[in-house]
């Protein structure tokens, strides 16, 4: 296929205690547009930022610094709930999401757009186990709770983890096409939940407790 | 669940041009067991190591002071094929498989283990795209060409990319079981490929050229 756009700077937002799937999933999909796409890691500072499951990743921009940005994606994780009462975490996802072509969410990070008010009167889904409370965060908000992924257009959010990833390949498929998202999922060896109206964990809804019966500190939201 | 043993030092190598999923697809599903498994990012040196994609990771150690490990990682990618030629990668992989629990490879990071001699008279597979350009750095591997993962017992490797995880969690349903393999696929809200022995994607044996058509720059091998 042809491409005479320029190529879109990607954000991804880090914050301490992110989740790595949630960024990283969506990251191996559009990374592998490397001709179309120019990934950027953000932070509210530059430099290491430690994932909730211990490896660190190098923020290279600042919120201060940060490149214009044509696409964010905003991840989640139990770091996500601290960043909540982060005022220039809101700012910045606020400020961003005002210019930018499409803002991305995973998992609890909706729970972060909502509360900047960035989902104010617009369908967003999240992560199913912790639903309710991720949905508390933003009342105004038309949360859909049986969706893997709710593209409203300009926002497009996931449901927990592994949601981003078959939803990084949607935005994908509207931006440069379904035959580019199939060959990437091919190339990548992903089976793509392509149907964003089902989400098979549905069935978890609000049961967090399946997260504390097991050996497990990390995880959703 | 009760668990009596000291939690395992998961060891992931890092190499400039890492694939991402290879790596965090894996971390997702074992940082799930934070009280289990302590993950440690190991380059040549350490400090930031830049992914086929863009994001750096950051290196807590290098080849000269990484802890004991009792799991290893090995994720593929472009940057993989240099890695063949880095006998310094190449003796890291050999000490370190001859005293680890469990040596994993992700994609292409089965060809680095067939070349440090790791895998001679094992059975073993790679991704499907680039299957024979793999194969041929270990002449003396028992290659699958029909499977999602392979477990060999001390050797775990797994097809393209996205495969990697779904190999993590059936590793973590040998050491830990598959309640609680099926409590993190759960939490993670990942649709876990559970059967090792079937591959959708060996349709595309060899047929590297899917990659070559499309805006793709970076992807596997």
């Amino acid at each position: 296929m042809s491409n005479d756009h320029s190529p879109r700077t990607l954000g991804t937002v880090f914050f301490p205690d992110f989740e790595l799937l949630d960024v990283y999933g969506p990251l191996e999909m559009f990374g592998s547009l490397a001709n179309e796409v120019r990934i950027v890691a953000i932070a509210e500072q530059a430099g290491p930022v430690r994932s909730a499951q211990g490896p660190a990743t190098l923020a290279d921009y600042g919120f201060d610094d940060c490149p214009d940005l044509d696409l964010l994606i905003v991840p989640g994780g139990f770091g996500s709930i601290a960043q909540g009462d982060n005022p220039r975490m809101l700012d910045f996802l606020r400020t961003q999401a005002a210019t930018v072509e499409i803002v991305m969410s995973v998992c609890s990070g909706s729970g972060l757009l909502a509360k900047a008010g960035v989902l104010d009167g617009v369908r967003a889904t999240t992560n199913k186990q912790f639903f309710s409370l991720v949905a508390a965060e933003g009342p105004k908000v038309e949360w859909v709770r049986d969706a893997r992924w709710v593209d409203a257009g300009k926002c497009v959010t996931s449901s927990g983890v592994a949601a981003g990833t078959d939803m990084a390949l949607a935005v994908i498929a509207r931006l440069w096409g379904l035959e580019t998202a199939e060959r990437i999922a091919a190339l990548t060896e992903f089976e793509w939940h392509r149907d964003a109206d089902t989400d098979p964990f549905t069935r978890y809804l609000d049961q967090g407790d399946i997260a504390a019966a097991m050996p497990v500190t990390h995880g959703t939201p």
